[in-house]
C-alpha cells in the first residue's frame, strides 16, 4: 500500500488521545519522508467543544460512537488510547473491519483477551501493535543494539523499577485507573507493563515469576460525587523472575514512591558489559565495557545525528521529550504499514507480557512461584 | 488585537525556521488557549520541493524573495530565523510595515544595528522580540522566580559556559557560522549570546569585562568546492565581568570542547541560597537553601503541573526536550501580541546583549578591560 | 570502667583485621577523647613476618592461638576478624572468660548459633557488638535521624541493592568465601547481611519473605593446587519482603553486576519524604522533603562539622571514605565499654539479621514465601 | 639512605599538621613497604596539652621553639604545617641545616621568597618538595596518565574552579588567612595554589593571565576581641590564561560560593578526548575518549587494585577520602628521601606555581594582562 493515503482513526481522546495527535502533528512537520498521513476521524465520549480536535489536534471528523470509526471504509488505522477495559472490544471490531490496529498497553485485560486479539490479528492479514513507546527512545534502541552485537555477552541480571508518586496525598480522587472493573489491575498493568516488555525486548522471555501486589490507601474520595470509593487495585506490585535463558530479574513498580515522578529505572548486567537507564534522563544511556582499560559507565547522550531517529530531529545535545517516544513508535507503525511488513512489538508481544502480568497477579494472590505457560 | 486570525510570516527555513515551525505545530495542538494562529507565509531560498513546507511544515504560501512576506498586508508577525547577517535588513522592513517582529538571537551583528533596530522599534507600535529561547525552559523561569523571592539574597557569583565540540574534526567543513561577514563572530555571538541574555535576566546589567577568543584550526575545507578557507571567527571565547550590582562572572563558550554536546551549564551564588543548570539536563535545576537545616542541592524535576507552561503537556515526570523553548517563547510572544502587552526579552535587551558582545570582542582584540556603555 | 586503660585483642589478621588495626590508628589520632585503647594481642595463622603487626598495625603482641588471645586476662575486649565459620566457637570462649566482644559480620553461620551468642552474651555482663559498620556512616545516621524525626512519616518502600562484580571473571579462583563449610552462603551472608541490618535498623522487623538465589559460575579453579572446585554459595541472591509495620521490601546481592564495585544502594519512601543512599558515594545522603513548596531530591554532603562523627575529622567538604565507618563503630564500642552502657547493633541485632538471612535461604531452597521467627 | 630509619620533624600543629600527623600514621598500617619512618619531634606554639601529640598524634618529642626542631641534628625531614608566612624562614633555616623539606602550599608569600627557597634547595644536596597533594589522589594520578599517554590528543581548554562557602556568613570572624600580612592572599594562594598547580601538572606552563580579585565582605569580628577588623585578602578570584602549548585556561577560587563545600572541579578537553574531576566526588574520574564508536563520559571508579597507590587499601569499590592525598604524598616523598631521587612537586614548581599567582594578582590590581617571567 505504498504510496497513497493512510486515513488515520483514533479512539480516545483522553491523556494518550493527545500524547498521539500530538505525535502525528510532528510526524508531519519532522519526518517528511513518511508521505499522505491523514488525521481522518477521532471518537471521544466529549459531546462538545469538537473545535479542539479539529482546529487543534488536526483530525477532520469528531465522532462520539467509536462504531462509526472503527466502520468507517474510509480508514486504514485504528489507533487505540481508550482505558484498558475497551482494548478488548474496540480491537475486535476494528480487525473485524479489516483495519490496521495500534493499541495502547496493556493489551488487554487478561491473558484470555489479550489470546483471542493476537489470534483474530494473526489470521487478518492487517499490522498490528502495541504502543510500549519505550522501545522507540533512541536510548534503548542503542541498549538493544550494543545487547544484540554481543557488548554485553549473555545476560545475568535484569533490575527495573517504575517509579512514581501521584497517590501519595490520600486526598487524590479515584479514577479509572483504581478500579478493577476498568483498570484490570493497578500500577501493575500500568507501570509493570512497561518494564515486562523492556525486559522481553532486551533479554528474552520469562519463565516464571514470585511476586506480591500492596495497596497502602484502600478508600479515596469519589471523583465528583460526596462519597468513599474503595481501590480495588494494587499502588505497588514488585516481583523476581527467572528468565528462560538463565538470567534472573527484579521488578518493581509503585505510585507511592514519593519523590520519584517516572522513574522508569533499568539496570542490566552481563558477562561482558552493562547498561543502565533512567526515563526521566531519557536521552542519556550508561553503558559499561569490561574490556575497555579503563573501565567505567560511560553516558552516551543518545542524541547523536547516527542515533536512532535523531536524523529527523535537532544537532547533537538538543534533547528530546517522553513525546517523541510515540512520534517514533508512529512512525513506524506507518511506515510498516505503507511496506506491509510486521511491526514489532505486535500483538503477539502484546499477548506475551499479558501472560507474565497474569501470572505475577496470580502468584501474589495465592503467594507461590507461578510458570509462565 | 484579541480574538482574530494572527497571520505569521517565517523569513528563513533552516535549523531555525524547522525549530520554530515544529513549534507553531505543537502551540496548536497543546496550547488550544490561543486562538487564531495562521502560519501564512515562508521565505525561503529554496527553488524546488515546497511541498516540504507547505504539505508538512503547514505554511500556506511559500515565496522565495522575503520582501514579499515583509511588505504582505495580511500578515501581523514576522518571525526572523535566517543567519544574523540579514536580521538587520529584514527587521528593519519589516518594522517599515508595521509588523510585529519575532528576531533570532543574537539580533544584530553590531552595537550600531542593534541601537538603530532597537530605536525603530521602540517608536513604532510594534510588539518585537529576540529569540533567546532559554529564559522559556521551565527550570529557567523557576530559577528567576526563585531569585526574585529573595531566595538567592543578593547574587556574587554567576558562572556559566556553554559548550560544544562539532568543529573538533579538522575536517568538519566551512558554513557561514565560521566566516566574519555572515556571522559577526563565532561562538561568542552564538553561545555566549544566550548566556550573556540570562546573566542579564538572572543577575542584572554587566558593567565591564576582560575577554581572550582564540581560534584553534584556522582553515577549513569549503562547503561544496575543492579548497581550503579562512575560518575568520572564533573556535573558544572566554571573559570575565563584573556586574553593576557587584557580582562577578566568568563565562565561556566553545566548539572545541570535546565530548560536551549542548552543554549550557550556569550557576549562581548568592549571600542566601545558589542554583545550578545544565541545557543538557534541561527538566532539572538545582537550588540551595542556605536556611536548610540539613542543605544540599536539590534536584528539582519541572515538569510539575504548576510549573511554568508544563501544564500545557503531560503529567509530572514526563520530560520536555529543546524545542519546547521555542514553542514556549511563540507562544507568550503571540500572546503579547493579542492583547498588545511588551514582550520580554524585547529589542531593549537585544541590544544590551549585543553591547556586551561587542565589549568582550573589543577587550579581546586590545587585550584590555572594557566598559559597557 | 571509666578512665582506665582498654587492652584489646584481635582475632584474623585479614582484610577485615588490616581494616580494624588501621581503625584503631586513626582512632588514636583523630579522636583523642577516648582514653587508654591499647592494641594489645593479634592472633593470626602467619607464622612468620609478624613485624608488620607490631611496628606496623601496633600491635604489642602476636599469638598464632587464638586462644591464648582470648583467655589473656589483661585483654578487656576481643575483635573477632576471622571467617564467619569461626565466629561462633571465638565469641563463645571469649564471653566465657568474660571478655567484650566486638564480631564481624554476619554474626554466624546459623539461627542456632546465633542464638546460642546472643543467650550466651546476654546473659554475661558483658558489652557485645556486631560489626555492621554501615550504620556508622554520617549518611546513615543522618538518613536515621531523618526517619526518627518523622520526616519521611510512615515508610512504605524499602529498596537495596548490594551489588559487586568481582566474580565475573570465570578464572577468579576459590576463597573461603566461595564454600559453604567456610562462608555460610555467598552473597547473601556476606552483602544482603549489611542490607538487611540496614532495613531493620532504618524500617523495622521483617516479617515474610520470599527470595531466589543463583550460582552462576558453578566451578572455580582451585586456590593454589591444579584441579578445579565446586563453588557451594550464591553468586547472587534477590528476595522481597512484607516489613511488620506495613511497608514492602526488595533486596539484591550480587557479586556478578559487571560494573558495579561496591554499590550498596538504598531507598526508602516513606508518607512524606524519601532517601537514598549509595555506598560509592558514601559522603552524600539524597533526602527528599515532600513538604517544601519546590520539592526535589537535596544532596547532602555529609561533611559538616555537626553532622555524625565529622568534628573528629576535617572541614566541610573534606570527604571520608570506607575505612571511617570502621574507625566510628570501634569509637562507639569502646565508649560504650568505658561507660558499661550497651552497644548497638548488638548480638540481639545479629541475632535478628541471621533469622532474615536463614529465611530466605529457607525460601529460596523451597521456593516458598517463609515467615520470620 | 636506604634502609635506615628517617627521623621526622614536624613544623606546625593546625589543620595541616593533624592531616600529616594522620597522614603518618596511616603509612605505617597500610604501607609497611616504607620502613623505619620515625615521627621524632613536633613544633607547636600550643604549651600545654602536648600528650595529644605524644600519646595521640604519635610524635616523640613536642618543641614550643621551632628552632629546635629544625637544628636537631638526629632529624632528617622537615614537614612544614605552619601558615605560609611563615614558610620562607622554616625553609631557609632548615636547608641550612641539610634538612630534607616537605612544605605546604603555596611555597612562599611572594615570588622573590619561593625564587630563594628554590635556588638555596636546589644548591643543596637535600629533596624538597611541596605539598600540592591533589596530584596524589588516585584518580588525579589516572588523569595525568591518560594525558601522558596521548589519550587526549594535544589540549585546547583548562577550565577549573574551587569553590567553597564557608565565608558566607558574615558572623564568621577573622583568622590568619583573612589577613594579607599572614596569608599572602585569601583565597587565591589557598585555592587557586591547587589548580594552578593541577594546570601545570596536566597542561603545562602558563604564559599570561588576566585576573580579578573580589571582597565581598570588607570587616569581620576579631578572632577573640570585641572589635571589627578589615579583611585584607580576596573573597573571590578568577582568572583568564593563555597556556605556552596554545591551551586556553580560566580559572575560579571562591569563599563565598553558597552551597559548595570543597568543590575543585577540573574539565580538560584536548583533539582526542576530555576529562573531568571533581574533589567532592573524588574517587572518580570521567573520561571521554572520542575515537569510541558510542562515545561518552565514562565514571571511572579510581579504586581498582591496579590503579595508583590503590593497592595500599582495599578492595575494588571501597572508597578512600581526603586525607589518603597527604598519605599518598608523604609516602613518595619519604620514598624519594630513601632513594636519594627528585621528588615531585619541587621548589621548582613551587616557584612556577608562585609566579603565576603573583601574575594573577598583579593583574587584578592593575587591570591588564601579565606575562609570567
Amino acid at each position: 500500500m505504498n504510496n497513497r493515503i493512510i486515513n488515520i482513526g483514533m479512539i480516545g481522546s483522553g491523556f494518550m488521545g493527545k500524547a498521539h495527535s500530538c505525535a502525528y502533528n510532528a510526524i508531519k512537520v519532522m519526518m517528511p519522508d513518511i508521505e499522505g498521513i491523514q488525521c481522518h476521524s477521532i471518537a471521544t465520549k466529549q459531546t462538545e467543544n469538537h473545535k479542539e480536535f479539529t482546529e487543534h489536534w488536526g483530525w477532520q471528523t469528531v465522532e462520539n460512537d467509536w462504531k462509526k470509526v472503527v466502520s468507517n471504509p474510509e480508514i486504514d488505522v485504528i489507533d487505540i488510547c481508550v482505558p484498558g477495559f475497551l482494548h478488548y472490544s474496540v480491537t475486535i471490531e476494528a480487525l473485524r473491519h479489516g483495519k490496521h490496529v495500534i493499541c495502547e498497553k496493556p493489551l488487554a485485560m487478561t491473558t484470555a483477551q489479550a489470546e483471542e486479539m493476537a489470534v483474530t490479528a494473526l489470521s487478518s492479514q492487517t499490522i498490528h501493535g502495541v504502543s510500549f513507546n519505550y522501545r522507540f527512545l533512541p536510548a534503548i534502541k542503542l541498549a538493544k543494539g550494543l545487547i544484540a552485537k554481543g557488548k554485553l555477552g549473555s545476560i545475568r541480571h535484569f533490575r527495573a523499577c517504575y517509579l512514581q508518586d501521584w497517590l501519595v496525598n490520600p486526598e487524590f480522587p479515584m479514577t479509572w485507573r483504581l478500579r478493577k472493573e476498568t483498570a484490570g489491575s493497578g500500577v501493575h498493568g500500568d507501570l509493570n507493563a512497561h518494564i515486562v516488555d523492556l525486559a522481553r525486548h532486551l533479554v528474552g522471555e520469562i519463565a516464571e515469576v514470585s511476586g506480591l501486589m500492596k495497596t497502602f490507601i484502600n478508600q479515596r474520595p469519589h471523583e465528583t460525587e460526596n462519597r468513599i470509593d474503595d481501590v480495588t487495585v494494587d499502588d505497588a506490585c514488585a516481583f523476581l523472575a527467572h528468565f528462560n535463558n538463565g538470567a534472573i530479574g527484579t521488578f518493581e513498580s509503585s505510585r507511592m514512591a514519593t519523590g520519584r515522578k517516572n522513574a522508569n529505572c533499568l539496570e542490566i548486567y552481563g558477562e561482558k558489559g552493562a547498561i543502565k537507564f533512567d526515563l526521566e534522563r531519557l536521552n542519556e544511556l550508561e553503558f559499561y565495557d569490561a574490556s575497555e582499560p579503563e573501565a567505567g559507565f560511560r553516558r552516551i547522550l543518545a542524541t547523536e545525528n547516527d542515533h536512532p531517529w535523531v536524523q529527523h530531529w535537532w544537532p547533537s545535545g538538543h534533547i528530546l521529550g517522553w513525546q517523541h517516544s510515540h512520534a517514533h513508535l508512529l512512525y513506524e507503525f506507518l511506515k510498516a504499514v505503507q511496506s506491509s511488513s510486521e511491526f514489532q512489538p505486535s500483538f503477539k508481544d502484546g499477548l506475551a507480557s499479558q501472560k507474565v502480568l497474569d501470572a505475577v497477579e496470580l502468584s501474589a494472590n495465592q503467594k507461590k512461584w507461578v510458570h509462565i505457560e
